[in-house]
């Protein structure tokens, strides 16, 4: 396994504020700005903009990172001082004890596996659970204080902006544990947050908090190994990924899963049915709730944060997707479809959905439910088999409450520009407002190598409507498999998508890392703006491209417009220009009151 | 003068549809696609797919085409049968004369210049004049022509998708010559045509059109030579532009557009004022409205279509810019704020508009109302400056429409998500719903080696809303000058955005790519798929990346998901599976008829 990228951002360290109610350290990132000068050559200091932070350990220098040994275990102690959990003597499922007793995995195999794994002693242990009982979790405080990413030391001018009654609108100023613990026992958000993955630094999904955003990793039959996958998991850190789905169907899945949560700051999620596929060879026929059941067991030791489980699509659907153009493009959903038409009974997922919750509950892994039947296709958005499914999800989601389990709900898709609100608004309605979680959705469907593009649009828009994450879609959808520069495009496409949304809501804070990198544009102060940029690799090199020379980084023009035609240098004219002249004007006055007077 | 490339479209061919009121041939591009096989072998048709086509003469293999002789020149007869217009003895503006008197730009200058221009006898020569005649210019039909894209061939399952009402929405099923001319009527939309630019196939732009999109060309003191920006110009047509600005600040300008010119078939605007200040070498002192009137009437009779003027930011504006964090970001509009100030006079393009509209009348030049105020920031975003400039704006369509120019209103720029519709409703109602071309907006600063995207958010909403024409912004915004690739880049990205906008608008048609592309990427017609892309050798690149063999151009999956997880190969198995079901149902009912019979 080589190293993985460990580089700092420009001109930024890592910060850790400090928790009141619990003794937590929340780690941020803070940028450093240099001084404005005035006209007069005298400095004015701008204060550093502290930022939400995903890399983790890896981009702070003062921490030991060694991927065979796994990230250091933040929640480890949070999670056993609740006293509500046990360290059981070995793993619960068969196939993860028959994978680690398997000899030709050495070498493949993570070495500190976590042979021990927790589990809950009786009541659940989500945070939906604590939330309930009032409780506020070390976790709880975490969040609230990277939320709000010191947003007390912000003075944005012109004050806070409120958002506007079309798009979500936050109803608080700022974050408190309070008002997490509040949107967490009303399900309105999540923390994923398995018992198994202490290793994970606490966020929350939920339409009044910052849109997050997830990358899809994994192997495929056709392509890359477990080194590889772990590297595109870092670099999707590195980016912005708040979460990351595993979605691994080649060879060594397990092993695969246990090398990226070990060393994941953030949550990982999963799609168990394509493992279980995989255990009986790709063959539908064999494919049963037993082996599924075991497939969860698992992952849930292993510490995978939230399942999607593709329960909602049911027998009765199937007729609806025939005449469709595209048919089913979930995989998910294309397998059980298949599986119930070969076995001729009702979804499996649908008919055991106490049983998982039930399991999930006692590992606080939550439930991401999937829409099997999302469209594929602008002519099929918004059609009944998409409806119909969404509002089974939202049976589900009633179903998991009251197992305590944490729940989102996943949405499409290929959906014109006109027809996206009304998937907000049927998800809100059908899901009694659990948090929502879309795959763009892509807004036309002729653009292949650009569709990171296409669903950034539909995201944007669906995510300023209220949808909590976004997950991401890179400019080889439909042709290929991501390789780690397209993981990287659309993670930092997703992000200003996610970003744009968070204006839109008027998120308490968002506009400030706008305000300053405008501030510093219009003061022409480059590598401020390079520090501010969500990549600041690509803005230098762009930049440097027509103008190399170190002299560049402070002249007062770029190459776009050159000296004579730069707006910003002859905006800065017309001040001093408009300064003199009302200066002259009160002079004029003043010696005019003197004459009448 | 290098060759640039014409090289056809993958599986396509530049196809002529005849108008019917006129003698004319409307350029277009068919798409072939290959025969959908189905179980049983047997071959099924895919009829093929008309597109819009903005490349021009450079695809079709069958005309000749010499950089140094121009393009044929297509509507010369349409302009002279008209019987207005005469052609003059020489050029009529100073710098002309003189330019072309100027031997040291003899290899530099384009040869076959057009020496004797044409101009208007006395009535205007305007599509707007003619359409308030009740005449149906050959331009107009072909328009008509051009908008439908052969929609009469098409049978989209469905029908009709109508837009809905938050957005544009199309109030006819097809475009025929009569509705252009009551839109050009009406001032909603504009068709660029200026009688010196015989070679520009007609287009129109307004919100009951499909939505076009501008590309920005032109050199800048830093970079660039006229070669580059021929062949970044012919790029930009291939990839979809719908008109090019050349914004050349550099060294001959002259003679720069006078190569962009002869050699475009899409109209070509231009920001006279550019021009105008290099003549006085940058001195804004000097700038004067005689230097402006001669470099109008230069460029009038060069064939420029459509002039950026910046009338509406005038004295009482400025104090409101001073507080905003980015000032004044536009180019003419910082120019014309310091002239103003230092003149101590008002606006002389303010002053001087009935003059510069009498001009533009007499050879149908568009006048495009430059926002000298547009908000260079989120921070600064539909403010008083703004919206103060807009209404002068309205006040200049007003004048502009009295002396039957084509009037086109600029718009910004950077705006959140939520203020975005506001923009759209206050144009309308400000200006008469004079088409509205915006730039963007951006949707975030944060973003700079992205702006093509957080552009194309607010692009594709705006237009969505009913926006005309979109300026692109490119990767390079912010940055530097756009390079080939740039220009690529940011042309394929507003193509989509515009293509997305357009789908909720209901446009007549549009959805039919998108209805062609999902089929054929559920039919795993790789080849299709990639011929339907905006970016054909983008998508076929990244598939080929992975997969490179040619027997994976038939394959029923690709490296993404692999064969055993492809959605698509599982949704036709769960069909064959449904319809099997479904045979066998109704033979047990026939059985069991026959038992009760």
């Amino acid at each position: 396994m080589k190293d993985t990228t460990r580089a700092t951002f420009p001109n930024s360290r890592k910060i850790y504020v400090n928790g009141s109610l619990h003794p937590i350290r929340v780690a941020m990132r803070e940028i450093q700005l240099s001084d404005t000068l005035d006209k007069e050559g005298r400095r004015h200091t701008n204060a550093p903009v502290t930022v939400y932070d995903t890399s983790g350990p890896y981009t702070d220098p003062a921490m030991e990172v060694d991927l065979r040994k796994g990230l250091p275990r933040l929640r480890s102690e949070w999670i056993r001082a609740r006293g509500d959990v046990q360290e059981l003597a070995g793993l619960s499922s068969d196939y993860g004890r028959i994978r680690h007793a398997e000899a030709s995995m050495e070498g493949i195999r993570f070495e500190h596996y976590n042979a021990r794994p927790l589990r809950a002693k009786g009541a659940p242990v989500s945070q939906y659970y604590y939330a309930k009982q009032g409780i506020i979790t070390p976790e709880m405080e975490y969040v609230a204080i990277r939320e709000n990413q010191r947003i007390e030391e912000l003075r944005v001018p012109g004050g806070p902006h409120q958002g506007c009654a079309e798009y979500a609108n936050i109803p608080v100023s700022h974050i408190t544990p309070e008002f997490v613990r509040d949107e967490l026992a009303a399900g309105r958000a999540i923390l994923p947050a398995n018992i198994n993955h202490p290793e994970s630094e606490p966020m929350i999904i939920g339409r009044n908090f910052l849109c997050k955003i997830n990358a899809n990793i994994g192997n495929s039959p056709t392509t890359s190994s477990i080194e590889e996958e772990v590297e595109k998991a870092v670099w999707a850190f590195r980016w912005g990924a708040d979460t990351i789905m595993d979605l691994s169907t080649g060879a060594n899945i397990h092993e695969t899963r246990e090398w990226v949560i070990r060393n994941s700051p953030v949550p990982v999620g999963t799609v168990p049915l394509y493992q279980a596929l995989e255990k009986v060879n790709g063959d539908v026929d064999q494919l049963c709730w037993e082996i599924y059941r075991d497939t969860l067991i698992e992952q849930c030791e292993q510490g995978v944060d939230y399942f999607t489980i593709h329960a909602g699509l049911l027998w009765e659907h199937i007729p609806l997707t025939v005449k469709r153009l595209t048919g089913i493009v979930s995989r998910g959903g294309a397998i059980m479809a298949k599986w119930i038409l070969k076995h001729h009974q009702e979804n499996f997922l649908y008919t055991h959905f106490e049983e998982i919750c039930d399991i999930l509950a006692a590992y606080d892994v939550g439930v991401s439910l999937g829409d099997g039947l999302r469209p594929g296709s602008q002519a099929d958005a918004n059609d009944a088999g998409q409806f119909g499914e969404l509002k089974v999800l939202g049976e589900l989601t009633r179903i998991a409450r009251s197992k305590y389990v944490q729940v989102i709900i996943e949405g499409p898709g290929h959906v014109p520009m006109h027809l996206v609100k009304e998937n907000m608004e049927l998800q809100r309605k059908y899901c009694d407002d659990a948090p929502f979680y879309t795959l763009g959705p892509l807004v036309t469907d002729i653009a292949p190598g650009y569709d990171h593009i296409t669903s950034a649009i539909g995201g944007a828009m669906i995510a300023a409507y209220g949808t909590a994450m976004l997950c991401y879609v890179t400019q080889k959808e439909h042709l290929g498999l991501p390789d780690k520069n397209d993981v990287k495009e659309g993670v930092i496409t997703f992000k200003l998508a996610a970003h744009a949304a968070d204006l839109a809501k008027g998120f308490p804070g968002a506009r400030y890392r706008d305000y300053a990198m405008s501030k510093a544009r219009f003061e022409f102060r480059w590598k401020d703006q390079f520090s501010l940029a969500l990549d600041s690799d690509k803005a230098m090199a762009f930049h440097d491209q027509t103008l190399p020379d170190e002299g560049y980084k402070s002249t007062h023009f770029c190459s776009m417009c050159g000296e004579n035609f730069c707006s910003m240098r002859a905006s800065m004219e017309v001040r001093d220009l408009a300064a003199k002249r009302e200066k002259k004007r009160k002079e004029f006055q003043n010696s005019g009151d003197e004459i009448y007077s």
